[in-house]
């Protein structure tokens, strides 16, 4: 450890900036309890016995909690019929005591993952994962931001770190990240760019980063000498490695955070702010005011 | 003339392509109704009297013709509600005998635009622009892609230009075509970056595209300087120019051509391959075929 060279960068500090949009979100629960006598509900369908899909929604619960919403998880056994939890969707949909709707996934195998997720009506889908939901990111029309890139512009943005008219740079593309981060750092005018695994010069492509966007899957696979000096980076990688404890994210921090001048930790970074927005989503849900997706 | 040089880059044939095209739709057309006794049938919805939106009705009428399908032209005045023009694609949406649905925009400035073309069922939206269609390009689920960008990466597969690890440069992100191409693009593994009006050194980028499309609506605004040697130049662009005839395209062709590998003329390269998609789309919705979004 003495031949660590000194860190850089400023830590974005998720863990921080997410405790203080609870405390928002909890006064502004008191005050619409007080107002209209709702408190927001925020219904999670759990389908199966997956251990890291119950620890997912106990957290989130647990979040609701917090700031003085209700929760309350409906179960399914893992040989449940594609009928059987579209029905429980539409059912929680059609209750008025229910504003938020959350299927943690991912759904057993035979299960059609995303036609059960297109279930959710626009108006509860306060994760931002249906086809209306990221089809509204396209065309611009009112829904629930995705909660992991949402939070990542929520971050920014606390932190004032401009977002117009940068060189953002996506580095993978899957359905709950890398498209819809895409598409938010669009709507807020980046230039974008979308890598993944076919990408043949990745390196190359992260260089040219103002904000780096690393949501790969793969354990500290963006080092420092893929960053551009001065560049905010974002980790939203969660990686299990042997030998290791706890996650492991898609930066390799030590080397990143000398040349970055800003980055997120991992853990403390981008997964608080995941569950700040779902919370926020789900109070929004209740007030029927749902946002535009920038 | 005489200081003309040469041009180097190979013609992106759209209109020989889009007739390629349109003969083995016809002659799929045939064989449906033979096997099956269905006749395709596009309905478009045409509101008000915009000038340019009767043209192009028009020719999508006579592009079914040309192809054996049936075609019907559904009218509302100009001061049509937002509730009537809904109640007219319910309508069509319910109807067994039409396959495939054209709300022809821009609409009247006091209906909600992109609520009523959301109205039009997934398995009819032929246009590939109703919310839940461009979710489809998110999410990767079945939907009829936009035609102008499913056209052009149609094109490119046609002259067996491979798209898988280049890197594409699209400049422009309006729903029918910046946004739905950037995702095409990505579902067929490019490394995508989007540009736009707030791009600070746009040229910068498009330097370092190996397929650049230009869907900005300004004429002429991509040049030679900006193009790098080789690279593929796809033109989206009909702008109107005082003083010139015919449609101009985003891309200056002179300069362009002699730096680019392939490029698309304007007119005849990418507007007669939206056609020939809007009409393989409806072929396709007729069969009850509708495709993944690749």
């Amino acid at each position: 450890m003495s031949e660590q060279t000194e860190r850089k960068a400023t830590l974005l500090d998720g863990t921080a900036t997410a405790r203080a949009i609870r405390a928002e979100i909890a006064e502004a629960v008191r005050a619409f309890k007080q107002e209209r006598g709702i408190v927001p509900h925020l219904a999670a369908v759990l389908i199966g016995d997956n251990p890291a899909s119950e620890t997912y929604v106990a957290m989130k619960q647990k979040a609701c909690g917090w700031v003085g919403m209700e929760s309350s998880v409906h179960r399914l056994p893992s040989d449940t019929t594609q009928e059987e939890a579209e029905a429980l969707v539409e059912r929680l949909n059609a209750d008025p005591h229910v504003h938020g709707i959350l299927v943690q996934h991912p759904l057993p195998k035979h299960l059609h993952e995303t036609a059960v997720l297109d279930k959710v009506s626009v108006e509860k889908d306060i994760d931002g994962i249906s086809r209306m939901s990221l089809g509204a990111l396209v065309n611009g029309e009112p829904a629930f931001p995705a909660c992991t890139p949402a939070g990542i512009i929520e971050l920014l943005d606390r932190y004032r770190i401009p977002i117009e008219g940068k060189h953002a740079v996506v580095v993978g593309r899957s359905i709950i990240l890398g498209k819809p981060m895409a598409l938010l750092l669009l709507n807020r005018n980046a230039t974008v760019t979308i890598c993944h695994s076919r990408t043949p010069n990745l390196a190359e492509q992260t260089r040219q980063a103002d904000i780096l966007v690393a949501a790969v899957g793969r354990a500290e696979m963006i080092t420092g000498d893929m960053i551009r000096p001065g560049a905010v980076v974002i980790d939203a990688g969660y990686n299990r490695v042997e030998g290791r404890s706890g996650d492991v994210g898609d930066v390799h921090f030590e080397s990143a955070a000398q040349v970055a001048s800003y980055i997120t930790p991992v853990p403390g970074g981008v997964g608080p702010m995941t569950i700040a927005m779902l919370l926020r989503n789900t109070l929004l849900a209740a007030m029927g005011n749902y946002p535009a997706t920038k």
